[in-house]
């Protein structure tokens, strides 16, 4: 039995290159462990003249996307240019025009899902986006195929791998955020314009994306709260590991009966913990459902390589339900009616590390300790060292479990108290 | 679109009753995930009179495997009977009756897994096994599917939770070995014969469906090198720990060039390594391959949901290609004929440590680091602490690289000394 797939390759860049080449380097291996040929046939950029590291023979290469959506040899289109527009409409185009699709594109199915796999299923065909969140490690699979039967409690991510370079590196090395950002730009691992990364919102377009999957939620990115890693000193990082915690940016997803809590931010974690391990460029996800119990996946969450893998283990899913048969049910999107209502911030309930700078005298421990109590927060431990030369000393507060509503009252009184003379610094923890 | 799957199980016993009762409790949840309607039709034990945590209809039950076997309705036999025969006749018969097969028999599909394989294939039936290693760890989908397109160079994987959590609580509770069992027994983490866990060799008959699938290579059950835990003594775990090493049962296979390693024993690993945190009866696999480089994968070895949930999602995955057509590729055999021969563990090279018990007079340490050096074996680091009231002084050593049968060598020497007074242990360390 032979069987040939041809697959259009829409984005030439960096993962379409390396895309590219891993297609055409392993045809062979494929073959061997698939039975099914994968050929690429058609790739398409704007921008055919820069060097790529993978040779193509010119008549492959089209400067026309609609060249590949409309050629009815091709049977998977692969998205790979990014951002919304005009990656949605190839998307859509392609699927209507009867391709499977595969795409690395996490900001489209974070805003756009729903609408893409709704168009998906109607028409019968496939889109698969396992490169969209952490990259090689195949998460996505996991939670569509290997839990398919689980109700999900939660999930927690460290889904940024720039993020966790930095809060490692500061950790480890000692060095300051900026510092620290500077190492990982000149290594390679951040970007020049790092925002999406540092803010968090790179992290919650995976989380909006692994909550339809796990929890058949569709959430949009504005419900999701989104906190990132500026304001993390490398003072509160350092205390957090005396106490016994590490900081991680976090993106949780936690189901309530029917409620469910999206959000993004540094988060402590007791340092025993296995995703407290995870340094450097990795990314893991930890799963909590009731049939596997605790499941934690751990990889490098982006880098070509590991975007490519993603992206042809992809090709070769799809590739199997082609040659199986045509009468493909479509990609499901996953419903779960358990779920009314999204969580709102206020509402989320944690314990808090909190920092109040303050000036050393009398009465301010106090103070603290009683707007806090007044707005329902317990204190679980203090930390007050004595006074170096500075007239402001650090008070580090572990509180127990509160609600954020309540600690926003709290904090905004307690920060105009005179005696307060920074901005204070809290940061959720989780266990 | 309404599609009807139909599922005999054989083995009713602790995972074959929960199988029947997910499918039955969540038949609703999976077919609003999948668009299939699994149903379970036919029940096979021998005991039919035991109670069970499920009520199956009497006209469901049969203690005639035949009946499922040659059922016409049946689309897929789940085998839950363990054991190589008569678990190989029923799933052989199984597949020429032109059924698929799901099983979760490590011991089945590690010494008769080409056999059954190749059957499969050749009859384009299916033979799904994800719960023969680590339980609900999709483990076996990440890399038939997820990382079809690498090539690996190492697979490391805490295999046996039994263990693990033998060594686990002998290491943070200080108990010796037996204590440690005894404990692991009255949890019902241990079985009362628990042989089969702690020397190692349900550890091996994971590792050989791991090598098939990762590496392509058939590996005999008496070609694996196995090595239990039953000598690993409290003093050696807190030496290792003192030292910044875990000590950890390893399955372990690793390539050079066309060569493959595959070994089974108590390995020294870095305390830091995410390896390392895997406590209690946890499973893990560590996996080094081209494209995602390292991955790290986590969950429960064992325990009736866990396995329960890996059934569930293999019978999914085959009704997926059920109702996708008929023409089904068959369960494909990975070959890889890179690998050309398997290591003999005398050929196998690493770093060791060494725990020497010798009476406490002059010479003794030069005579060892002689044997050592004589054998091609330096030494990295030497321990030898201050004399309390015993006669006989525990002397530990970490060498550098060395061959397996140089070491042998030398500790037939070294164990004849007059000044050694016990066997001395030896523990391979890893990196």
């Amino acid at each position: 039995m032979y069987n040939k797939i041809n697959i259009g390759l829409i984005g030439f860049g960096t993962i379409g290159s390396c895309v590219a080449e891993v297609l055409m380097e392993r045809r062979g291996l494929l073959l061997k462990r698939s039975g099914i040929d994968f050929n690429l046939s058609l790739v398409c950029d704007k921008d055919l003249s820069s060097k790529r590291g993978v040779n193509i023979p010119k008549s492959m290469l089209t400067k026309d996307a609609d060249r590949v959506i409309n050629s009815p040899d091709i049977h998977i289109v692969v998205e790979l240019i990014g951002g919304i527009h005009p990656a949605k409409e190839i998307v859509m185009k392609a699927l209507s025009k009867g391709k499977h699709v595969v795409t690395a594109n996490k900001l489209l199915l974070a805003s756009e899902g729903v609408d893409i796999l709704q168009k998906a299923g109607e028409l019968n065909r496939e889109i698969y986006f396992e490169a969209s969140v952490a990259g090689g490690v195949p998460i996505i699979k996991a939670i569509r195929e290997g839990m398919v039967g689980n109700r999900f409690s939660s999930v927690f991510g460290i889904l940024n791998g720039t993020s966790n370079y930095i809060l490692s590196s500061m950790s480890s090395e000692g060095s300051s955020f900026k510092t620290a950002l500077k190492e990982a730009q000149s290594k390679g691992y951040a970007e020049k314009l790092p925002s999406l990364d540092i803010k968090g919102l790179d992290s919650s377009h995976k989380l909006a994306i692994l909550s339809l999957l796990a929890f058949g939620k569709r959430v949009d990115l504005k419900d999701i709260y989104v906190e990132g890693i500026e304001d993390i000193s490398n003072f509160d990082i350092q205390y957090a590991k005396e106490l016994g915690y590490v900081v991680k940016l976090l993106a949780i997803a936690k189901r309530y009966g029917d409620e469910l809590e999206v959000r993004v931010h540094p988060t402590l974690l007791p340092s025993e913990y296995l995703l407290s391990s995870v340094s450097g460029a990795y990314n893991a996800i930890y799963i909590e459902a009731d049939l596997v119990g605790k499941q934690l996946f751990y990889g490098l969450g982006a880098g070509k390589l590991p975007t490519a893998n993603a992206v042809v283990s992809d090709i070769v899913d799809i590739g199997h339900k082609i040659i199986r048969g045509e009468n493909s049910a479509g990609s499901v999107i996953p419903k779960n009616t358990e779920i009314k209502r999204l969580r709102k911030m206020d509402e989320v309930v944690t314990r808090y590390y909190a920092h109040f700078s303050a000036i050393d005298k009398p009465g301010v421990l106090a103070n603290i300790a009683d707007l806090l109590g007044r707005h329902n927060i317990s204190i679980a431990s203090v930390v007050q060292k004595e006074r170096s030369k500075a007239h402001i000393v650090p008070i580090i507060m572990l509180t127990h479990e509160a609600k954020e509503l309540d600690m926003r009252a709290a904090l905004s009184k307690i920060n105009k108290l005179a005696a307060i003379k920074k901005r204070s610094i809290v940061i959720r923890m989780e266990k």
